[in-house]
């Protein structure tokens, strides 16, 4: 198991689940993508998190998926694993299964069917952490969790030591400043943004990195661009940028749901060679009409070989 | 098992989960409290609603819940389980475990982690309703599952043979009232009414009943109520829907969270010597400061003995 | 000047504004207006309202309406008039040219532009009422003005004399029933609802009246529904109840805007030959195939002689 | 008059509105104000925007403002003027007082009592800008107007000759970056930024410049951003970019209602001798606890000399 890097930065993507049916883990898939993401470049890899479905996954596939990514991995880079859930027992046993395992560190977003006001949240993470096997990243994600991690909540859970840093998908870039401006109370406290579209602007300003899906696709883009913005090289940034816009607001645009950009990106693996596109339910998979159209904007982007 | 009345109708308590510690039934609680909302002349039980705190269980809590309940029910009235989870996997369990423990419908919400369109609602429960081994009701529950069924969706899903119904918990009284118009394309189907200060009304102008969370502790005002709204009683409607908007007014507002409802119940409850109060986490029974509100408001409406 | 009754109840018709073209009154078509309403035998009249379409309308449009509205009304019922206006002098104007008019009684929902708190509300009411030379009544409108006067601000505000009661259009019946309550702190407050389709329930449970946008067309149906609901007439209530609902359903669901409930009740009343259509800009009267449809479901619904 | 440079680009303020009491303008703290602003190298100036507090201030003060600011600013650099309000007529008024008075061009967002679809902000944009004396940049403001204008709308108003750009005061860059890719279709539209906390990543990734409420009290401040970041200089722009955030963490952050950042600013302006302080009404300068902070605040920013 590696060590966590202090802070956790890069390009660390929050893999898809590959599925052979709704519910059952595609395990050939499963072994192609974490090799395709690896040969890319990346810093790191997020299992069971939104773009993978976990919320959508019956417990055990969560737990094989774990499983099986921890072993493939094998120390190659760290494992971050989503133990995000509305029952704290089920939270657990997500975070006991990752450490047996072999995972790096854990992520948890608020719990999210009951409404949770700051306090409750306070108390919630405050209660979770230290009774966790591992590392955990905050993961602040309003849209589906309702709840938004306010800069004074984050600021005093920055107090527990294995607290060790926060995923951000808002896309409140103003909000993201000020969490940047926490870690001069907390040096090694890593700040990664959430949305691809913001992971230059992000990085370029001081932040550690992104969890970027389309780094499920392609890795090595995300990766050039976290790199070219790390050390300033702004004219790469941009051309780079450039090219994570048009996948944005080409292939993601695809399907008319809030959940087409993972069906987008499972189809785009499909098309690829690389894993099936079953969805688990209550989402379906593209059908063909889309389907064309993905392979159609792929061939434009020259992500078809 | 006993058949569900068609329309379903009448006082239908969500009933609390009652935990001798953060996810261990309270058996010898749940045994009490269950003769406690029967001997109040309620027409139905339902297990696993949101005041049950059903996303907040593990899932073995969940399915030992009702077991137990169903076999002390023992066919008294219908009892209904909620079968909502972001997990369709775990809805179908849920609903296996339902149908052999001798229930005698279904409940679900939309699955609430990925926001979902109406398109994406119709094909759920029109996947779901006829793959179940009971009856279903839908539930509309927007505060907590970010989605609204919209009126048009509920038509098209009454369509669907095997559901039966609707719990609207969505407060909007105008889509209510739109609801009940919709009953003359399938007579028979239940519209039935969640926050408990709105079932006078609703039953006054049509309405088939309520799912009144205060019913777990004083059923047979609820009861009272419904009966004097269904055969047009207005005086005592007035009167006790009185009395219900003080019970709101007060004992629901001790404490200062979204889950204070839940909470001041089951205070309430264990005050009583009906069961404990404890919460499923995050959330946390009422201390010193609001149980000694608690008591006190308890005394002032009449409720401890 | 009618003296202002306390608490003012009964139907008080939001009435539309019927223009000539854009920003122009059609006089001819608010003096038959006016008697078209008062035929009808409401109990008041409210001018520049949301379903007024105040804001908007032109400043010197504003002031022209009220006083030919109140010199045609003479007294006959109490006139109530919109001051709402992101601009407080702008709203003193208003207020200065209703007492001058002979108006009763006037109307303010909160600023609209910039977000305010509700302590920031309170001072707001404080220091208006006072300075203002007739009786207030408070607009509670969240979906236009983005603000909710909560329960707490509203309580607060009934400490000044001249704040005579409020005009909720929240919808929120749950909240509606708390604002009742509050009545028993200063007698004589009238508390009147906002949705027509939720008059009947409102009364019944007592509430004070209604303005009812639908009152504007067939007057005597709100009136004879206010009646039966006073005095406890459940049978005529439902029946009643459901041509209103039968109205919201059908003729003020003919556009696609969350502006077609004017326009249908405009486009209604041209039919009608009572008055001109033209809306307000940016709004725009109905053109030729939602105009046909407002025809034809005028007459299912009787109101085409 | 100047004429409106293509693209408009640079940091262009957006003028607090000084009164010397509620309603009055402050005439002689309007010319000191300008001087200010233009001595720190602006590229244009804005007036009766949100900061401006515009749609709280009664319309003959508006058109004095307009007049007195062309006046002065004579030609030394672009004015803009918000033409937003609820009636048309009035927006129209505004206009015309504009271009009588030699502005440069005007900024409207959609009117924000009802609520818009997109079709309808088509056609009114569509309706009002070709009507106009002068060109129009479109204004997106949803915290205030409850309306986005969306990618697919903005691009179809690009077709309107006279529409020059578009303010985007949204903070969503996921949005900006999309109608940065929109300018291909039509060279020499400008894109600019409203949030001053993300000048610096919109102008490092292609954006034209922002509308910096700041840049009343430090306009140096931002015009070095601005040009720093315009050139690629990132070490500056980290280093000037801090120092954004550190006024909007300290000083924005005095008092407690969402209008806390206009009088923040006043307030700082009055402290340094520059303008009076006062609101529009219901809004109230700070009384003397946030004055000693803001006091203290600019001291440690080093912005009391």
């Amino acid at each position: 198991m590696p060590s966590l890097p202090k802070p956790l930065r890069g390009v660390i993507p929050p893999m898809v689940t590959p599925l052979s049916k709704p519910d059952t883990l595609d395990e050939r898939g499963v072994e192609k993508l974490v090799e395709h993401i690896l040969e890319g470049g990346v810093h790191g890899l997020f299992v069971l998190g939104t773009t993978g479905e976990a919320p959508g996954l019956a417990h055990p596939v969560r737990h094989a998926l774990v499983r099986q990514v921890c072993a493939q991995v094998s120390g190659r880079v760290p494992v971050l694993v989503g133990i995000t859930d509305t029952s704290m027992t089920e939270t657990f046993h997500l975070a006991t299964t990752a450490a047996e395992a072999g995972a790096t560190a854990l992520v948890a977003a608020p719990p999210f069917y009951f409404p949770n006001g700051q306090p409750e949240l306070v108390e919630y993470f405050e209660h979770l952490a230290p009774a966790l096997p591992l590392p955990l990243f905050l993961y602040n994600m309003p849209t589906h969790t309702k709840t938004f991690l306010e800069v004074g909540t984050v600021r005093r859970l920055m107090a527990q030591e294995t607290i060790a840093g926060i995923k951000d998908s808002s896309g409140d870039m103003s909000y993201f400043h000020e969490l940047l401006r926490l870690r001069a109370e907390r040096p090694g406290w890593a700040v990664l943004a959430g949305p691809e579209t913001l992971l230059a602007e992000s990085v370029l300003l001081g932040g550690d990195g992104g969890v970027c899906g389309g780094a499920n696709l392609d890795p090595q883009l995300f990766v050039r661009l976290f790199e070219a913005a790390d050390c300033g090289n702004l004219p790469t940034v941009r051309e780079l940028h450039a090219r994570v816009m048009e996948m944005a607001c080409t292939l993601y645009r695809i399907g008319r749901h809030g959940s087409s950009f993972i069906k987008s990106v499972k189809c785009s693996l499909s098309e690829l060679g690389i894993c099936n596109d079953f969805m688990s339910e209550p989402m379906h998979r593209f059908r063909e009409p889309e389907r064309a159209l993905v392979r159609e904007t792929l061939a434009r982007l020259g992500l078809l070989s």
